[in-house]
């Protein structure tokens, strides 16, 4: 069976979507997260752009990666130079990876008009660095940029660009739909003539979503010889975004039967996880992933997927990690619920009165704006509640925080003051931070960790902040989600209210009284 | 030119899509939006389905269609019964709509297994409805419901159907791609088959977003030679949605050169509107009309559309009734900040050394944090400090915010004092807000519009927050970002702290500096 390459760009062509900024433990995690799901090359940029990219590639060496290879990614050297001299190749190759990938002209159009040079002096550009790279050791990828409106333009042409680099021992060609305007069949025409002129040579695919065909194009290329599929795992991208590899990946392996990496199961939830990461809510009616993929609306879907489930469904939804759901309907919710209480509580039922409690109460959080998707530790913790097995481990008196400008001292804008008490003991203290709730966090470590000093070992190692309804503006309900860890395990908490230091003390609060629960009552985790 | 039909489901099939609730009103606004741009046919459901559509159909009698004809949606007769006999097809006849769509089971599976009934009876029920609703005067045209899986399963049963539709005077027959999830080429081979089966009939094509795939496949359809083309206009519907018709559109006009109807330069617009009526936000990303569809962020992107615009876009912007932007960010350089310059400071040129200054504090603003992309106000007062051609309205001398838990009033769990100057006279005030953003924004605006009496039309209209640097938690630094509006125009400005106050804050000094400049000082919107 062909095996085919899933190639992500979510760091190098993901980053020029419009509102993505990475931090570089943003983009750490990413590696990891695509890195576990299973993709064979993640592209990371240039060193040389940027100082954020040359601290991203000095740290991502420390880190062991189990399917991916990573790939830094650069142009060919400029007119005129030779890539020894250019300071952009020599970057590229700074960054040490196994793998690069070089990008050249191939649109006749860009290369006299926006290079500014011959024709000539392009195909040298493009065989010299592809050759020089190769010298050094590495796999090289050329990305044949502009290729399918250069090869509508100057079909000769765009294929002696890739021959160049092709004799110049590239290991494999991609062809760029840079500009994404290609309609799939000239797509497949043009994938099939250039794997007919390099037979044996491991040909690519990167498109785009202007023309809102990128990933029906890729799966064209793919069925014309294509072996490698270049995307984003969630789409972002320039513009209208690359093709998209959580859609791409399961119609390769459930609809085509080719065999490529990803753990389909967990799909979903990579989507969710790197959406969260982009700070961009996943669309809910986007393929396979979205809330809505296997969600049924009308009387008759309902009544056909309830007697034969593929009657209304083009995959079984818990092949990509998603799940069926019907829409106003009492019926959904159960099965869920359920399936999460399997380790909790195993002796409980579909027909349990306390399964009917947690999904009404589970309905009502949802509606407020809470999502437990990504908090299992809250999730645990209103079940809990709900089966009464759990005694709070500390109540809270009264808080108050305060924001002054100008700043009281330096940094610390902002100062809290909270008592709580714990077995009938009442412990006052405050703390100043950076911001009210850094004051709030600290200040509410602080007077527990007289009563649970095992609390010193918990650090907030995430915190996000989520505005869910965006028409009340400053008045809109939050959403903060809180990730902790003890250095041996981690957790995620949530909290909603209009107020942000309110939904912060929810999420705060969840996720101390987990880890205390946790250590008396060791249960696993959900 | 072959001429191709467009037919929206955006009333029928859009309103099966999560979150969607149309009123009498919004159903009837739709109907003259899409028929302002043009359009063959608009489904309106079944009037006997509910009181909603019998007011419906009942109004929109008193409507003058420029373009459009209405169509009726029903299925056929029910196993067992005459289509004389059944109230559902008796309710479709009575919306008297010159066009109606009878949709009939095409996969086999379906017939026996959720229908339960036979493959013989289920040609017979398609038969006689389409028969019947021909003998009153009607346009009918078929849909072949799950005619793709049918056709996959069992294709000799499919084509029976169609011919059974065919035979009994079905004026068009329309493939429908229920569930989906069928891949393009399987449509597009489809299609040619059923094509070449029933020459001089007008063939029609209806596809779902499962895959991913629903624009690209209407389009391969189209190529193998159907002359319907049915989706909604904003692709939404069950599930993953439908076929987008502001995607298909305008690829059928300026890329296959065919002949449909449409008025492109409306294309944005129109979505929009419609988007506004679903009360849903259109996806930044969406191909040709949405915001970011002709945004240029990477530096080489934005030097290319400069010198060729081709050279970038796919289609010129304007003739989809949309706009090119290019966006402020890390990657890019100075020539990005001379295209926004352009308007708003035309003497400048590369070589001006405010243009240096100003490309270096951008840099170190992002480097904070700061990202003008998304707020052009913010970077507008930004060059106009920096050509020191702009005058503060006020200045803070102080505020102070606190946040209490029990919350001192109901949902009022905050409240913020400031004193600001203006002119040297100072004014000093307080509010309480759900929120300590929400308190600070009140007690601003009232302090200023003393000042400024026109500030009482300004309006917060979003307010998003995103946390830059998750490894430190609570202490991380925020951005956040505001939209305002004063009911004639919107802008967007960005604050940057680690404090989410102070950032707030930021933001909301350069929204009302912004707005009172523009009063004194009508410039160009960047």
């Amino acid at each position: 069976m062909t095996k085919i390459e899933i190639f992500d760009s979510t760091l190098r062509d993901g980053a020029q979507g419009e509102g993505i900024s990475f931090s570089v433990g943003d983009k750490l995690s990413i590696v990891q997260t695509l890195d576990a799901f299973g993709v064979d090359y993640i592209e990371a940029g240039n060193p040389g752009s940027n100082p954020k990219d040359i601290e991203f590639f000095h740290r991502v060496k420390e880190m062991t990666l189990q399917s991916a290879r990573l790939c830094a990614f650069g142009s060919t050297c400029r007119k005129g130079t030779a890539p020894q001299d250019d300071p952009n190749v020599l970057s590229l190759l700074s960054a040490d990876t196994s793998s690069v990938v070089i990008f050249g002209k191939t649109w006749d159009l860009h290369v006299t008009q926006v290079l500014g040079t011959t024709l000539t002096e392009n195909l040298r550009l493009v065989a010299d660095t592809v050759r020089y790279c190769k010298a050094q050791g590495r796999e090289v990828i050329f990305d044949a940029e502009h290729f399918f409106d250069g090869y509508h333009n100057n079909p000769a042409y765009a294929m002696q660009v890739l021959a160049a680099a092709h004799d110049a021992g590239a290991d494999a060609l991609c062809l760029c739909d840079t500009n994404g305007g290609t309609l799939p069949d000239d797509i497949r025409l043009a994938v099939v003539k250039v794997c007919a002129t390099f037979p044996g040579t491991r040909v690519g695919i990167h498109c785009h979503n202007d023309a809102g065909c990128g990933v029906a194009s890729s799966l064209l290329a793919v069925g014309a010889g294509a072996v490698q599929v270049q995307g984003t795992f969630t789409g972002i991208g320039e513009r209208c975004g690359n093709a998209d590899l959580s859609t791409i990946i399961p119609a390769l392996k459930l609809k085509m039967g080719l065999d490529c990496k990803g753990d389909l199961p967990n799909l979903r939830h990579t989507a969710n996880k790197l959406s969260e990461l982009c700070n961009l809510p996943l669309f809910s009616g986007k393929p396979y992933v979205g809330t809505s993929a296997f969600a049924h609306k009308g009387g008759m879907h309902i009544d056909g997927v309830s007697k034969v489930s593929r009657s209304f469904e083009h995959v079984p939804p818990e092949a990509v990690g998603n799940e069926r759901r019907f829409l106003m309907s009492e019926v959904s919710g159960r099965t869920t619920v359920l399936a999460k209480l399997a380790t909790l509580a195993p002796e409980m039922n579909k027909d349990s009165p306390e399964v009917a409690e947690m999904v009404k109460t589970l309905k009502e959080m949802e509606h407020e704006g809470f999502q437990f998707e990504a908090a299992d530790a809250s999730f645990e913790l209103m079940v809990l509640r709900t089966l009464k097995r759990y005694t709070p481990h500390f109540t809270l008196s009264m808080y108050r925080i305060s924001g002054e400008y100008p700043f009281p001292d330096g940094e610390q804008s902002a100062s809290a003051m909270l008592s709580v008490q714990v077995d009938g003991r009442q412990e006052t203290t405050a703390a100043m931070g950076n911001g009210p709730v850094h004051a709030l966090d600290t200040a509410l470590r602080k007077a527990l960790s007289v009563f649970y000093p095992e609390l010193n070992k918990v650090r907030l190692t995430d915190y996000k902040v989520r505005v869910l309804t965006g028409r009340a503006a400053t008045a809109s309900t939050v959403r903060v989600l809180i990730e902790s860890s003890d250095g041996e395990t981690s957790w995620t908490t949530v909290g909603v209210s209009t107020d942000i230091i309110a939904a912060s003390w929810q999420a705060l609060t969840d996720s101390i009284e987990y880890i205390l629960h946790k250590k008396e009552v060791p249960v696993p985790c959900l």
